[in-house]
């Protein structure tokens, strides 16, 4: 009899048929004699409507108010997947975050979880019991609700399991599992069985949305086995778990990409110590991340250095790095906002040589110029102009064999 | 500076343009100096909603889930209204019934208030915030979820006034006061400034919907001076207080009336001990309520027995009726399900004689029957005929002088 773990999205949870859907699957899951505990987050379009309603009063309510405020969400979909296991006779009780004291910081609309006192969940596991908890919410130390912010239900099912020592923490969304890279371009695309959760992180921090970054950092960090699949469709999704030797018969497991990339580039700055933080210290205070950076060798005392931001970010970062400049005498400064980010990953690449000059080769036979490269122990990536980007996966994605199973073409 | 603890309903907080009218009077309150403490209910249609969604899975949902999803209704109104008063630089924090330890027994959707803890609600009002609290709800012993049932906002409002030693608790609702009878019935009807706990009682036993009965009570039983005034208009309200020189001077405060009653006759039962009991204990076991009982004066060894329930129960009483006469040989059952019942109240007419005959009198004089009489020290209520309910709460109003300030015609 194993202890799982699942958790169910808006889109899972967005109607009452939606609702009696989970219930259905929960009930088929307490039949094979599994003990369960379900996570859900606010039906679909519920936190939207809360928000419009505080929004009609001011565009600045206070983040402790949009807790109490939001957090009704999930308290609803609670409720109303407990009101349908028990309709099944399935007993069930549900909690809200306060009830089984998930504890948090007090950084509220975008709190982290520091405790979880599990003992109330496993009395009632103990008898018989299905428990149903509010996703996204906790309380602080002094009793005011906070929420986890976005992807938060991820974590609050992570961080369940680890408290009571699951087998496993099924994560439910709209797709059925994680694949080698975006079947919308690349339909040749393959649903992977298993991942390592290294190549999760890398998957989920270069774009890939099936799962947020911080639940995935969880269950890593407290080694919890987590699982991706459909809440619509039958299926074993995919297993992200800790590396094995199966995992190493493949080089690479996956493609990443994100669009909404931006480059800047600041030229004939002094090559002197300090001059990075120089650059993007004021970057960083105006609260924009920067992705890749890249420093040229130096010619006559001066260097050259570029990064990449989010899109959104261009203009804001030009006009800070173009008052840096002239603090620096810099020569010039440079900007392209059009580009994209492909990124290879793979555990299997660490023992395996070549794979860059693989990656670079199928890039150059489709005639993409690389403008950036960054690589990891177990990713690289490559900036492109943003219009290549879709082939680049493509070529990629046909380069590796990503179509076939391990160990066939590709082992 | 006073303490003033204000309740508003859910007509009262309808819209987010109500919400802001109430954040509006709490700013105006807290200029004069007032601390505040205010507790508000669901957002009128809200409750509705939710029923709804749990009546689209069963008709049967479980109490205690049923209150996990009803206290989210007044969860979004406090953060609304806390945002608002934010909104218009008055410090404000909101708290579920949870947070603030408003104790209850286990009663699922009609749980009784045990104790509260207001030391967290007194520490925010000496850092001048202004307290919002969701009515309705608590908490209890195991961390459960309850609510208080019809009503239970205006209890909240109360127990809470009772805890902080409040000098008055405002309850806010669509009428503005305590009215000698229906103003839709009688349009000379008066608005009382003052009425004492025992009338207000009898006033809201006797269909007066006002106020609910529970909250009166609770409000006696603790001497929280309470007051009834309207949130769409100005107005001092009805203060409900303890009888003092001033009340003595008018006989008669109201009239209350209720249109949905019912009576039952036995006629011909054994006149011997226990046979009451063996009458109204089937009824009371099926829980219908019983008003008012009367049982004539015994001719050979049989008597007759007659007693008021709501109209609705009339159907299901006269069936257990009828299985009590065949057991008792009772001779016969009567039941006239279009009967109404009139009420004088007044803590005056216990110093004062004659009251029931002018009553009589004036309904004499407008030909209506009287079917059946009871009395209290504070109420004579009678019974008559539906129809003639309007023109009898018409006539003693007239007939008391109640449409003149108390100490003129009344004095």
């Amino acid at each position: 009899m194993a202890l799982i773990v699942q958790k169910y999205g808006g889109t899972s949870v967005g109607s009452v048929e939606r609702i009696e859907a989970v219930a259905d699957k929960a009930v088929a899951a307490r039949a094979k004699g599994d003990d369960l505990v379900i996570v859900v987050s606010a039906m679909s379009g519920e936190t939207n409507r809360l928000i419009a309603l505080a929004k009609e009063i001011t565009d600045a309510p206070s983040a402790r108010e949009m807790d109490v405020l939001m957090s009704t969400g999930e308290q609803v979909t609670i409720a109303l997947l407990s009101i349908a296991l028990e309709k099944r006779g399935c007993s069930a009780r549900s909690y809200t975050g306060a009830q089984v004291h998930i504890l948090t910081d007090s950084a509220h609309n975008k709190a982290r979880i520091r405790d979880i006192d599990a003992a109330r969940v496993r009395a009632d596991l103990e008898a018989g019991r299905v428990v149903v908890i509010a996703g996204f919410q906790g309380v602080d130390q002094h009793g005011n609700i906070t929420t986890l912010g976005r992807g938060g239900s991820d974590t609050t099912a992570v961080a369940m399991a680890a408290a009571l020592g699951a087998h496993e923490c099924q994560i439910f969304t709209d797709v059925d599992g994680v694949y080698t890279t975006d079947p919308r371009v690349e339909p040749k695309a393959r649903k992977l069985d298993r991942i390592t959760f290294e190549e999760m992180l890398e998957m989920a921090s270069l774009g890939s949305k099936v799962l947020q970054i911080r639940s995935v950092e969880f269950a890593g960090k407290y080694s919890v086995p987590l699982r991706v699949l459909s809440s619509f469709e039958e299926g074993e999704g995919t297993l992200i778990t800790f590396e094995d030797e199966q995992m190493e018969e493949a080089k690479i497991s996956g493609i990443a990409f994100t669009r909404d990339e931006a480059k800047l580039t600041i030229l004939g700055v002094p090559d002197k110590p300090g001059v990075a933080h120089e650059i993007l210290g004021p970057i960083a205070e105006a609260n924009i991340e920067v992705d890749m950076i890249v420093q040229n060798i130096a010619e006559d005392a001066t260097t050259d250095f570029t990064f990449t931001v989010q899109r959104n970010d261009f203009d804001k970062a030009k006009r800070i790095l173009r008052a840096v400049a002239d603090r620096l005498g810099a020569r010039e400064i440079l900007g392209d906002d059009s580009i994209g980010k492909i990124s290879l990953v793979g555990v299997g690449m660490r023992s395996h040589a070549g794979i860059a000059s693989q990656m670079f080769q199928a890039l150059a036979k489709e005639s993409i110029n690389i403008r950036m490269i960054s690589t990891s122990e177990i990713k690289i990536s490559v900036v492109v102009d943003v219009k290549y980007l879709e082939l680049g996966v493509r070529a990629l994605h046909d380069a590796f064999g990503l179509a076939e199973q391990p160990g066939a073409k590709n082992g």
